[in-house]
């Protein structure tokens, strides 16, 4: 198979995802006149909703720059590619749960750990482009995949940390969630302006 | 990455938000004699459907446009983005706020919010473009955004007025929706057939 | 704009569309011991989804046709293409409303009415390339438009007895859907099969 | 029709189809107290939601190996791919049964015959591939459509097993649904591997 079509296929599931998770917020049937509190109830949705989106987009965007450095699939690829896609598919039933049973423990690790599955796949998948070079466009550096553990240990750390706490004060799982998010999109910014090897 | 792989993910989710609107119709639940008065009762989600078919339509046709322009994409460039396409796939739920709940205030506000936040950021893009040669295909004339600022402020000036009109005269808003859409189809199928620059 | 792009975003909302049908179609909630009485219930539903899949994909095949005669794309051909789309992003609703309340006179005419109107948008779509032809890949020849009339006329004239007949006999009308559609497939198929001129 | 063009329509639909997948797994309207034995309830529509998202990604994996012999497309072959991209759109439905009336009769019947009709029709295809060499990029070998025989009956017999035990011993057709499902996998990937004759 070419990775140009297990990428578009994939690229496809992306914008579904990110796009299908508006369907998780529904209109209120209230009176006119408590339209404004109930849209104000909605609140916790829509900021999971917005911690979602851009969660799906840095996914495609990591997707993007792994898939960059594959020159052709074979079958292990491939599944290993659709278990991470599962987890991505997965995100709007975590993301709204979140966002119906705010500042609970349980939702807050639904969230953390579909992550840490999306993360860990993501991971073998790099492990497995290091091992099988005949697969990829130029073999990775000796050091690829040694250079990215500390982001994943701090990422998925962080994830742990909001699981962590999800009980005891789930206010500071949100903002876990929110940082890392944010480290992780001016990280992205930033590696690719300087021209680094991708991460 | 290449502009061609945003501007497919992007132009992917602009298509599913267009065919997703539909969902938010519901099915009335009634007895088969009073199908017609339900149905007729719908006429306001109707409306609010066919008017943000269109505007997420243009807003393709406005992306498309500026994609155009881009010869590679940088990291805030591809957030620029993907703030860009939040405003956009969050269209479903103020226009099924608007169909469900007609002639109230809060919809009308919430709809051209949204739009004005679009709109901002659509700016934005163009300004970072302007700003940063090295991503266009040819710099951006010296007059490119300056000529883009009169039709902007019409725009967002119309949509503030239908803001500041929803408690008043709700229906003036929708007319304001209405006629600023019209106004932008007309205005974007002129430019395109004269061969003028991209607007 | 390429008539590649907006070919592939029109794709695009065919795909989706033909997909979204499925979600129309409710689980029931019943005791398990009921399920069989309950899922015979929902055979209305199902034929009515069997119907619109084949419409839908029909419309894609011949939107597939056209496009391949179309050089370059101007705003006027844009807004036509996406009245088109708009009317096949419409059909889940139909559909879900002949699924819903089979046998009724209300669904029958809307869902023939949708299809007119796509039709009706799809043949202006034809008379607009054959009066512009720098647009296309090559003029259209003299009869090309006429060739097509009488097909044109009588799908339209049988959805319209179709329409007529709703009051009356619905069960007809379904025969009359379900009767273009076989024709129109069949029709469909063979003019490829033998080289001749799209159709 | 360019075998592309139809390659990436039905690449678009399942892609959508996959994704749609989760939202059929509703929040659960509880207690915050009681939300973990709400969400354990949801394990079997979790479970069934796993198989059906490899399921479709392994029609997709198939799929594509089929279009890769395809050079051109013609009437007949359009149709065949659309039913079976049909029974692959319907499969939301059949998921969404099997997991809410779990351990029940129905719903595994449904489930399977779903499969059934999507594999008849895939095999229909190959059969219509190997008597139309001009289709063909090369035409099929002698023992192509016979090689894939075994494996063909297996899958469907396997189907047809657990539609048979659906009434005695319900858990003992989703043991083999999901056997199935990790025998193909399994030989897909390795057959992609030793490089051999697509199947």
């Amino acid at each position: 198979m070419s990775t140009n079509r297990l990428s578009s296929f994939s690229d496809g599931v992306f914008a579904i995802v990110v796009t299908l998770l508006i369907l998780d917020i529904r209109i209120p049937s209230v009176a006119p006149a408590r339209l404004g509190e109930a849209l104000i109830r909605l609140l916790p949705e829509a900021l999971t909703y917005v911690l979602s989106f851009f969660i799906v987009v840095l996914y495609w965007v990591v997707h993007h720059r792994v898939s960059h450095l594959v020159r052709s699939v074979n079958g292990p690829l491939i599944w290993l590619n659709m278990i991470w896609l599962l987890f991505v598919s997965v995100i709007p039933f975590p993301t709204a749960l979140l966002g119906r049973y705010p500042l609970q423990q349980i939702p807050v690790i639904v969230y953390g750990v579909d992550l840490i599955l999306a993360n860990v796949t993501g991971f073998f998948i790099t492990v497995y482009l290091k091992t099988h070079p005949e697969l990829c466009v130029a073999p990775l550096g000796p050091g690829y995949v040694r250079r990215q553990v500390p982001s994943y240990l701090f990422t998925n750390g962080a994830y742990l940390l909001a699981i962590v706490l999800a009980g005891a004060v789930p206010a500071a799982s949100y903002l876990i969630y929110a940082a890392v998010l944010l480290w992780l999109i001016v990280r992205y910014s930033r590696t690719r302006e300087k021209g680094r090897a991708p991460a």
